[in-house]
């Protein structure tokens, strides 16, 4: 069984975007630049943001973090975002969801200019994305692709499970395991609480991506011997012996899948760190503008 | 067997259609107009666009045909589209495909405002169709569920396979089948000319979804007692006892395949007539502003 290192493949991408950044700016180009978009004080978010300006740092990035209190207005932030859109400065922005209840996230993810959509949310760059055109690809499924191509995963005519149908993994992993493409050129199969026959598509597998968000959901009856396992979920399990008083728990049953696996993801430290990579890598191409002029 | 007759499904969701137009003209309000740009005389195209037509006429739509010789440029067919695009008298248009191999298709698609692209085609309708927004669903994947719909198929936690993904069927109708909605909910298998276990896919499948452009492809032994199966194939194979010398071909051997089946369509006769009434209802939202004002 091999243990995929999300964690150690990061690094390399960063330090691989880092070079081409120095590259870039030796030559006397535009330092790329990520602005990011914070309301209120969610922990997760706070950690997300916090580790996506991190890595801004590590790859030579320019980043801005802008913080709105929990009240601030719809119409104050979509003002924000066409500030942003207009900026020539700015290659890329996020907005950090969750958003408050007050605020549609859909309203903001669409006022986005779509060339700046770093997080690959607007309905464009899904659109494009399904269709096989170049696009800002959402993080995690980008995430997970690339961890399958370093590791050289084939993915050609085998058969590619996907427990879960969010827009945000579920539905743009099967986009891209279903394309003429390497990854992809998967047989794929979409399961998810309606799912009649789950546990028999599961242990038909060769690789197996748990994207459900319910911790310890996949146990090792459930997966075939030899099977790739790419563990999505990072639910926060209370846990009193951590100082955070939480432990991150993915939807595999890791112990024991592990035994029977070829490849697997821990949680954490397999899909997580690969996530903001694949946001790094989106910010490049903008300041690139390797995709849109 | 139920034989699903989606020209009779057809021509009565034509008629209710008819019926709401005369009522919104009756009203005062406008009668729905889409425009159609034909480049050419490929034979199945003049078909399709004279069907196209014809349908807006019994719906009581307002209809235009605007004609290019194959040789028109990219500049000008380009130069017409946005002229459609303000065109305020048009409610939506189509440029029907194929398009001569000197004129990029995705080029004409993108520059279709998405707000009058009644095919469905344009990115956004694309990406709003996976995230489950309103718009404009392409028109082969709209009839089927049309079609399972009106003879009241269910599909909630049912084994959907498709075969083919296609920008224009097999990916939109994976998205549609796997989203949490009726008919859809489905756990859904999309196989493709590279699926190494394509058979055993068929042969679990509750709904079955052909649609490779192979005539004859899928056997009886390929398919499960009491499956649904959706015949998209509509491939001209030479017949010289026709009139036209080809007949429509499906993807389904019909006769050994019917034995079988709870429900079947039939080529021609099945999913053909739906597509046509699809962009029919496309054009009817886009006459009422429905989707986007």
């Amino acid at each position: 069984m091999v243990l995929i290192d999300g964690k150690a493949v990061s690094e390399q991408v960063k330090q691989e975007i880092a070079a081409e950044v120095a590259d870039i700016v030796a030559k006397g180009g535009k330092r790329p630049h990520l602005a990011a978009i914070l309301v209120g004080h969610d922990g997760g978010s706070e950690t997300y943001v916090a580790a996506k300006v991190k890595a801004c740092d590590v790859c030579g990035f320019k980043s801005t973090l802008i913080r709105y209190e929990a009240d601030v207005t719809e119409e104050e932030l979509l003002a924000r975002v066409h500030e942003l859109n207009e900026n020539p400065d700015v290659d890329g922005f996020i907005v950090q969801l969750p958003l408050p209840e007050h605020i549609s996230e859909q309203k903001v993810i669409e006022a986005i200019d779509y060339r700046k959509d770093v997080d690959g949310f607007h309905p464009i760059n899904v659109g494009r994305m399904s269709i096989g055109l170049p696009c800002y690809v959402s993080a995690t499924p980008s995430g997970i692709l690339e961890l399958l191509k370093r590791y050289e995963i084939k993915t050609q005519g085998k058969k590619c499970v996907i427990l879960g149908r969010s827009n945000i993994v579920g539905k743009p992993m099967a986009a891209l395991m279903m394309q003429k493409a390497c990854p992809g050129d998967a047989t794929v199969t979409v399961c998810h609480s309606r799912s009649r026959d789950l546990v028999k598509e599961c242990r038909e597998a060769d690789i197996l991506i748990a994207a459900m968000g319910q911790p310890n959901f996949v146990k090792a009856d459930m997966v075939k011997e030899g099977a790739v396992v790419i563990d999505v979920g990072t639910t926060r399990v209370p846990d009193a012996s951590k100082k955070s008083g939480f432990k991150l728990t993915g939807d595999v049953k890791f112990d024991e899948v592990a035994l029977k696996c070829s490849f697997i993801t821990p949680v954490p430290g397999g899909v997580g760190p690969m996530t903001i990579v694949s946001l790094m890598k989106n910010t490049l191409l903008a300041g690139k503008k390797a995709i849109y002029k």
